[in-house]
């Protein structure tokens, strides 16, 4: 594979609906699974890329069996929370979340995050997401996430590379 | 109908399966709505009722949209931490919250509580349970919550009849 495919595979994530309640993302990045894992797992990491560029306030970050998340986002349209608890945390490959916006309250996402080592210094992470219903599974693709998160997945690139 | 025939339709819960993911509960209590409202949402009433008779800890219960609440059960088998968040707060008819048990954090299930007056001094809850997934939901079931449940109803009962 060349430099520039690299660059290619590693610059939007793929996100498409799954079955009827489901979303599932996947993205490669150009970094060791280890650097990966601790850009998703370590504060004042996290707080360098959730945020898309805004500051990030990380309330919670208890990445444990039990633990809670809770990140509050300022923006030029204004602050925004998120939150939610970890369900299981298996260094450096899996975490599984429970996921929710302030704005729709106890509208609950669950979140599983492996992060697969492909072996040449690249990492592909896969999310899947599981909403309670259709509804709010469409909801959250209409909302304008795909692109906050490849927004955030573009910042989280720089992280990796700084964090070399 | 007959005092006698009163009391039975107050003293178990109808508890059944719905669909793949959902448990419907249904529960007569001899109290108005308001009453059974107050003893649902205020802390020193839910205190006296949902434990169970065993002491309960309400470290948080903001029953307003958005609002969390996390009640800890001291029984003699240990101490178990319940919690969520209110989606709809809707005096004096109708709750919806998610609800997790420390024991499984991250599994998360939507509760809908409705309160019907039935005109004559009795109010029917309708409880409907949704669960990301049948596995959960049939966990639930399998927990001894229906049994936990009509102990919490039957202290409940005792509650209304002393806040009469």
């Amino acid at each position: 594979m060349t430099a520039t495919a690299k660059q290619e595979t590693a610059s939007k994530a793929i996100t498409k609906a799954l079955g009827d309640r489901e979303i599932y993302v996947e993205r490669i990045f150009n970094a060791p699974r280890e650097r990966v894992w601790k850009a998703l797992t370590e504060p004042d990491l996290v707080a360098q890329w959730w945020g898309r560029g805004n500051k990030l306030v990380i309330e919670r970050l208890e990445p444990f069996r039990g633990g809670h998340w809770r990140f509050v986002e300022h923006t030029d349209q204004g602050v925004f929370g998120f939150e939610g608890r970890f369900r299981e945390v298996t260094p450096p490959e899996r975490i599984v979340q429970s996921f929710e916006w302030d704005g729709m309250p106890a509208h609950v996402a669950i979140q599983t995050m492996t992060l697969d080592d492909l072996g040449d210094g690249r990492t592909r992470l896969v999310v899947t997401i599981i909403f309670h219903t259709q509804e709010e599974r469409d909801g959250m693709l209409q909302s304008g996430m795909e692109t906050g998160m490849n927004e955030s997945y573009a910042a989280l690139d720089k992280v990796l590379a700084t964090t070399a």
